[in-house]
């Protein structure tokens, strides 16, 4: 018996018992699928960070693994909820632009809008949505329940998506964007790391009022307290200061711009 | 072969290998049971938090689900380590009020103290029952151990409990009470949402010096900012302020007051 | 089918989607498996408080388990990634003394360096080795592969140790250390409980200015905000405030010396 992978992100915390809530519900349905946690800890109702860790995170989950995803600042409105096939794998969620990373990457198979009620927890809370709508339709997948059964198919061109997870070429180098800080202080951009191979001289970035020059491999290549640009295991420019924390010292928050400047040769 | 969850509630916190080491235990005993997280960051002793999540949450786990819940500050005293069989589930934990919520609404079909020191972890650690009592036990009845096994058979009825989870009925509405403040700050009362069916006029709420009037559905149906009370996913009425912090801008804590008045017709 | 466990260990939070990443390599190559968190909260780079989770819980779990530890604050440097066997368990971490404390209770059985790239990810990341090696190497030893394809055997006497897990023998006691401080602000040394059997009278502690004499049981056998020392759930003997913090209200960290004086019967 094959034992899927279920996927969940939230911005409910894990102090409170929503998140273990919505895994009883997953395992009275599938108790054969294997939950793991991404990230509870998004914080309220930020839809981008939520849309930067699917994608940088995605690929390393099997083929047919099912994101349930719940940032959800429209519960109870009209926002539609989804679930969308996308490179092999599921998303149910909000279609808030949650997905507007790997929308930019991939384009989606097909998608369903929730709307089958016979598939929603009876008692269907206005307000927990995660419990009733979409940790059911997860589990629903994970059993292989036909998708199409869980409410009417949507045309894909339709789901809400932004822009903002890819920098911009322009003459000489590119402006990019500040996508996400994580936990130690790293600064990630939207600048994929294929556009400047690791080693690369010739480059300079500036962002805040940094200059930092060239691209190093890893955090051991400079000294403790420097500072540096690497290609991120998040498959886009970082910059970090070793043992240090890079957004904290040069005062950085996500969305802020950063020009990548280019040599001549 | 069956896969049940063994579900944990702690006030240990995660940053410790307590809650890991529980899992240990488990795994080495019932290496089959799939174990939920529930919430790990109850504050410190806080009883009447664990049976407030137990209550909430408890409908939403398969039949023969195991929680083993450890609040616990009387550990190493003469308070019962006991299992107890209520509503299809059991639940092992110390008899120290953790079950309040539950038997109020379920009358428990039985229940043992877990004095049988064989199924105790040898060594036996008087301050971590949590890994040599109570998840031995919990691993063991997730393997089909006989529960008259875990030790002597004692009466529901002597179960400690408290009853702050009822709201009192007076004339022209209910004296109600804080239960739970969310991590959102929403705050969710000990008045059953089945009292008050959504969408009912002709009611007004006073809590801290706030009053609110009516009961709303969801978030959406007011402005941001704006307060409003509606049926919970918690089975409670709940108040919130939209995209707000209801708890921090009124000053409410768990255990205050709440006025609930009805209108004539 | 066995489902051996897989036990994870690191420094990276739970708010970024890290360790919900190598969850996703783990389940792609190992779907079996079951992953279990230890801590994630390890203070950033602080080694030896891995070393200190890993001596005190791997008993524990089953034998075959298999923990990854990432606590490496030399990432992307020439400290060797290892895989060692220990005590019936596998030990797959970065070769920096988070292995400290088990060496010094256990002789390991064989160890291997990871340096065969067939089994790290391609791409591999300069910065993440935690998912591009530990987490594919943990997860090739849950399904069997022989460890010595992972890399070359090293010689088990070369990994790298330090000794203060061992409190210091001398005339009347012992120069004892803070190992650890928990959640609570219990404070845990480095004497194991066996060198002073519970109940033993006749022993005094001096720790920061605090003097204590004998040992309890449990927190109940002293009155709340009392002082206690009694032999902890840890192995070693711990100091507690009951229902208080002790490290916070004595002013104490890990790494502190204790004065441990037996009288002369």
């Amino acid at each position: 018996m094959t034992r899927p992978a279920v996927i969940l992100m939230t911005d409910f915390g894990v102090r409170d018992a929503y998140v273990g809530t919505m895994k009883g519900v997953i395992h009275s349905i599938a108790p054969q699928a294997t939950v793991i946690d991404l990230s509870h800890d998004i914080a309220r109702h930020d839809i981008m960070a939520a849309a930067f860790h699917l994608l940088t995170s995605e690929a390393f989950f099997a083929s047919g693994s099912i994101f349930c995803t719940v940032v959800d600042p429209g519960v109870g409105s009209a926002r539609r909820a989804i679930a969308v096939e996308c490179a092999g794998k599921w998303h149910v969620c909000p279609d808030n632009g949650i997905l507007a990373g790997l929308l930019m990457r991939h384009r989606p198979r097909r998608a369903v809008e929730l709307s089958n009620a016979d598939f929603h927890l009876p008692g269907n809370a206005a307000t927990f949505h995660g419990r009733d709508i979409f940790a059911p339709a997860a589990a629903r997948l994970a059993i292989g329940l036909p998708p199409e059964k869980l409410g009417q198919t949507i045309d894909p061109d339709s789901l809400r998506s932004d822009a903002c997870f890819v920098a911009q070429r322009r003459s000489g180098g590119w402006l990019a964007q500040v996508l996400h800080i994580d936990i130690f202080g790293n600064i990630i951009s939207n600048l994929p790391t294929e556009q400047l191979p690791a080693g690369r001289g010739g480059v300079v970035f500036r962002i805040a009022d940094r200059t930092i020059s060239g691209l190093r491999r890893s955090y051991a290549d400079v000294a403790p307290g420097a500072a540096l640009a690497y290609p991120g295991s998040s498959g886009f420019i970082e910059f970090a200061v070793r043992e240090g924390n890079a957004a904290r010292e040069w005062g950085v928050s996500a969305g802020m711009k950063i020009d990548v400047i280019l040599d001549n040769n």
